[in-house]
């Protein structure tokens, strides 16, 4: 594929993927060989079309009257996600929000390595979290960076300080950031950066009472 | 408009909405008076078409040549999500993170009020969060659930006891839940749920790696 249509490809794509994935590993923990996209659009809440354009995009068409082999579409996906190798992962804050993430069941597993957290709050520094990953000084989480070919760092620091350490990841070479600052972070060239708003799913949630007609429900 | 067309708004819908009063927030505290959908596209690398679309089937059209009244738009966006009172929270689970959502900017702020975090550890009972947020027992829980009329509730208690946390939210009356617990949950009719898949973010970032051509960055 031209490097100028991967491009294209919306982050909104690769969260489909994302999801798709997690439906193919459920059908294949539970025995299931094939599903058609209508199968999967049906048992998941998902659009079939939608499914099968996105899919067909990365080159897997299915058989009709058979739909896809979940096994093959599953590896597939995990290929085009660049899951099939471990990723290393620094979290930069070992306050509640670093030390949650660093226990967050999905960002130790499957594809994803954390290595350290940071901080700079001599207290904090040598201990680890409940899982067992160590507190490093930033300068020490520099280093670490380099010698284990860390990819990804995570921004949860408060927010005066994400700049700083959006920086000093970029210096230490990581091409990947994800940040939980609610702040405005100066880009540089070349190196990815996924904010996340977690307010968002809140507003979505307010959508649904407001439209909740007598405000009462469940009953 | 019909309630069908209502139910059909998808949550990718709505989550464009929020990102458009983001959007226009920062627009109306710049001083700007209007946008068009051309220059908000530009500006925060939305697309244009989609912007004009999700806009008029809320009745909002803009003015040819002129484009949207930023303020208007704004307050509209506020209404249409339903975030022009204050809706109350409730987390379950005192644990890392649901301290760090206690005090994550925005959950407490512009139509929202967290009222109270609740664990069953007798270590945490009666403290707060940094923010001053106090933790409850379960039982005060059900019961500051009915006397506030919380309405939303935050599942941050580990996975294995989600389901009861969510059950207790519906027994005490909630309509709206948010779930930060990576498990399956049995629903009940009529009660948003809405889960929060964090990995989704970094798999993002995966295949953005996967397609960096020589694996630098950052020049």
């Amino acid at each position: 594929m031209p490097s100028g249509e991967r491009e294209a490809i919306s982050e909104l794509t690769t969260g489909r993927l994302s999801v798709y994935l997690r439906c193919l590993t459920y059908l294949e923990s539970m025995g299931q060989q094939t599903v058609s996209s209508h199968e999967m659009a049906e048992r998941f809440h998902l659009n079939s079309a939608q499914i099968r354009k996105d899919l067909a995009f990365f080159g897997e068409f299915g058989t009709r009257g058979v739909g896809y082999n979940v096994s093959t579409l599953r590896e597939h996906l995990v290929h085009t996600l660049g899951l099939d190798r471990t990723r290393k992962i620094i979290i930069a804050g070992a306050g509640n929000l670093g030390m949650a993430l660093a226990d967050y069941k999905g960002f130790n597993e499957n594809g994803f390595h954390i290595v350290a957290l940071a901080d700079n709050d001599p207290a904090k520094i040598g201990r680890t979290s409940r899982s067992g990953i160590p507190v490093l000084s930033y300068d020490a989480m520099t280093q670490a960076v380099r010698v284990n070919a860390v990819e990804i760092g995570i921004i949860a620091v408060p927010s005066p300080a994400a700049q700083q350490t959006y920086d000093a990841f970029v210096d230490a070479g990581i091409c990947a950031v994800l940040n939980f600052a609610p702040v405005q972070i100066r880009l540089r060239p070349g190196v990815k950066l996924k904010s996340v708003d977690l307010r968002i799913n809140l507003e979505s949630l307010s959508f649904y009472l407001k439209n909740v007609e007598d405000g009462t429900c469940g009953g």
